[in-house]
């Protein structure tokens, strides 16, 4: 089946954001068994945006539209799409209820409570805007904002219509507009990820070369993804079991070549998740220490919800002198090592679980730049030290890239290290 | 004058890149004055390529292809460009020998040696279709590759083509396109950005409808990011100074409706920036606490590349152990309102300055989800204190979202309760 993407916002055509959306609906229309022939990018304008629509279903047979749903004047695509299927938009209740309960929640209130008028002032005549919906379509809730999302049948095609804003347009999309696409297909689809950490997109891909030029029924496509590597692996069949069986000799064969840097074959885990989970299994604690990252990793650990059983405390130490106070770390190694070397690293982990009584430590010092950089130690440079259980473990790494990136990638082989150690440890 | 994208690569309807070249052209379309109607993505098929290129013939005068300029066969947009233009390609002498050079330089050879056979060989057949070009057209050096790009005017309208890689299409449209594209406008545009925390997107645009109503030149354009709302006011005139002049009065009014609320005009600072400027200004150093947030609110202060001088230390305190330790919190304040109250909030904040000897700390704890919500309580609820020489200020949050956007919500509620207490503290 086709598929074709309408991304609708100035923001995008002004290049003030950079489209995801339509990354991340591709990929997972790739993933659906879905063709997606093309990606458009439109204003909040009614009459290109319906030209738009009108071209779309003369030649795809699933159409989704991303933005525009929003509660001002500019927000357009309900109005462009009921336009040109020339339906009307009629008040629901449902939706209106949902939007009050999102703002009561907003204002302390609670469900039952009597609404006092300064909420309802408050709540912007333009909300209400998003409770009316496109007479005979399917309202999709929206459990992260207050814009409802839609599907519309019309003549054996689908139109989709989702909020903008990808932390409301992924939940929505995954949870609820995923089976109903799935529905549509004859064959089932069955796919299984490989995520892996630790080697780049290139030294992977050359790995499985062999497989890829080789592949049909199940597919792998790999992408690169912060410092990690994900492989899908996709099989078609008429059964989901069937679906599953095809892709087992693949995933099989990449498990070898891979081995330990795979870190989750489940779609659903990240990192962080992977490194809880093992360190709740070892009854382990943890205690960080960071200072050019500065709490960056351990803010992707508490992504994990119920990290409070093995999380005891963290440091953010981008100071010589606090690196001494809470972590002890000794003042003639910084003045013979400086604040970035192996030794530091080592003894800001061995210091965070000393401070915190934990079993286990991850301790992170480097140059993020853009200053700061010498010959000797150039940006890019970070020293990322794991301490468990008495032993220590440092890892050198160089990053390229600016400072946003060098921080990004040292979190990435900070949980890597941590999680190597958790299983290398018996 | 309308200026239309089109990118051209199966790799970005597969999902597998992001399109960070729209991006990067619509900016620079916006600054020259071009307005961009539509940005199209289209696969590697000539066909559709070809149909994407006669439509955008009939609505736009600029039209920008990305991509497909490669050597392989699945490169088309220069073949798909000739055929609706209905000219030939030839083959351009000054195009080859670039490549032939690229090529030695790769092979360290220097200009003028004899080229040995093998080499002639490495470059593969392909390559040297990438030295064809388009009849009457303008060939544009690739510094950076074999692809040349590529001008064509026609009937007042222009076709540009450039290669998909960034790495070669950001020079060559910076340093041999912009000034052919500035040549073409008779009116130059100015832009001002003005930022605004604290309040919500609908209630911001409310606030202005009358303005936005009735504007023409300048235009306001708002738009959401985050937790932040932000309106880019543009002028368009003869020269700079006219521009800039037209948006002053907006400016100024914007300014006097939203006051406080507005944290920078300027387009590159980001809130943290503004945070950790103040905090110089007034040569107070920082500390920090958080529970929920779990060290995402310094490490977005760390994006600051010198937050050193200000930034003395960071606590992640997640469990009502490392509060009482670290940051002094009573077990009596704990017991009695629980971890997530406006006491322990303050207590944080107070806590983290005395720990730290800083003159400045911000605190955060609340109840992030999935878990941990009771009725009296729910998921959601955040405390964030700021504490300033003596003062503590506690704001209660509720938010809304999943425990991703509770927290990504307290990290900027967090940074821009710091940012008020700062410019209110004298």
């Amino acid at each position: 089946m086709k598929a074709e993407l309408i991304s609708v916002g100035t923001e995008l055509l002004l290049g003030n954001i950079v489209n995801t959306n339509a990354q991340y609906l591709s990929r997972r229309c790739a993933e659906l068994g879905f063709s997606v022939y093309y990606q458009m990018t439109v204003g909040d304008n009614e009459n290109r945006l319906c030209d738009i629509i009108r071209t779309a279903l003369t030649r795809s047979e699933i159409i989704i539209l991303t933005g525009g749903l929003g509660p001002t004047q500019d927000d357009l695509t309900k109005e462009a799409v009921a336009k040109v299927l020339e339906r009307n938009l009629l008040p629901d209740e449902h939706s209106r209820q949902r939007i009050l309960s999102y703002f009561m929640k907003r204002f302390g209130l609670k469900e039952g409570e009597p609404i006092p008028s300064d909420v309802m002032t408050k709540i912007s005549q333009n909300n209400w805007k998003q409770a009316l919906i496109i007479e005979n379509s399917i309202v999709i809730d929206n459990d992260n904002g207050t814009a409802p999302g839609t599907i519309i049948k019309i003549d054996g095609k689908s139109i989709v219509l989702l909020p903008g804003p990808p932390n409301e347009m992924i939940p929505m999309f995954d949870e609820k507009i995923m089976p109903y696409l799935k529905g549509l297909q004859s064959n089932v689809l069955f796919s299984r990820m490989i995520k892996i950490c630790g080697i780049g997109e290139s030294m992977a891909e050359t790995m499985i070369l062999d497989l890829i030029e080789n592949q049909s029924n199940p597919t792998i496509a790999p992408y690169a993804k912060d410092s990690e590597v994900h492989l899908r692996v996709t099989a078609s069949a008429q059964t989901i079991e069937e679906a599953e069986a095809l892709t087992l000799p693949i995933v099989c064969e990449l498990k070898r070549r891979f081995q330990d840097n795979i870190y989750t074959t489940e779609e659903k885990d990240h990192l962080e998740d992977v490194v809880v989970q093992l360190l709740k299994e070892k009854n382990f604690t943890l205690a960080t220490a960071e200072s050019c990252t500065g709490g960056l990793l351990t803010g992707k650990l508490v992504n994990v919800s119920g990290v409070s059983s093995i999380l005891k405390e963290g440091y953010i130490t981008y100071s010589n002198e606090a690196k001494s106070k809470n972590l002890f770390v000794k003042s003639e190694t910084l003045k013979k090592y400086g604040a970035v070397s192996e030794v530091t690293a080592a003894e800001m982990a061995q210091g965070a679980a000393k401070a915190a009584k934990a079993e286990a430590a991850i301790a992170i010092t480097g140059i993020a730049g853009p200053e700061g950089g010498t010959n000797e130690k150039p940006v890019g440079l970070v020293y990322i030290a794991c301490y468990l259980k008495g032993t220590i473990t440092v890892k050198e790494c160089r990053f390229q890239g600016n400072r946003q990136k060098v921080r990004d990638q040292s979190v990435i082989y900070g949980l890597d290290l941590l999680r190597r150690c958790l299983i290398q440890q018996n």
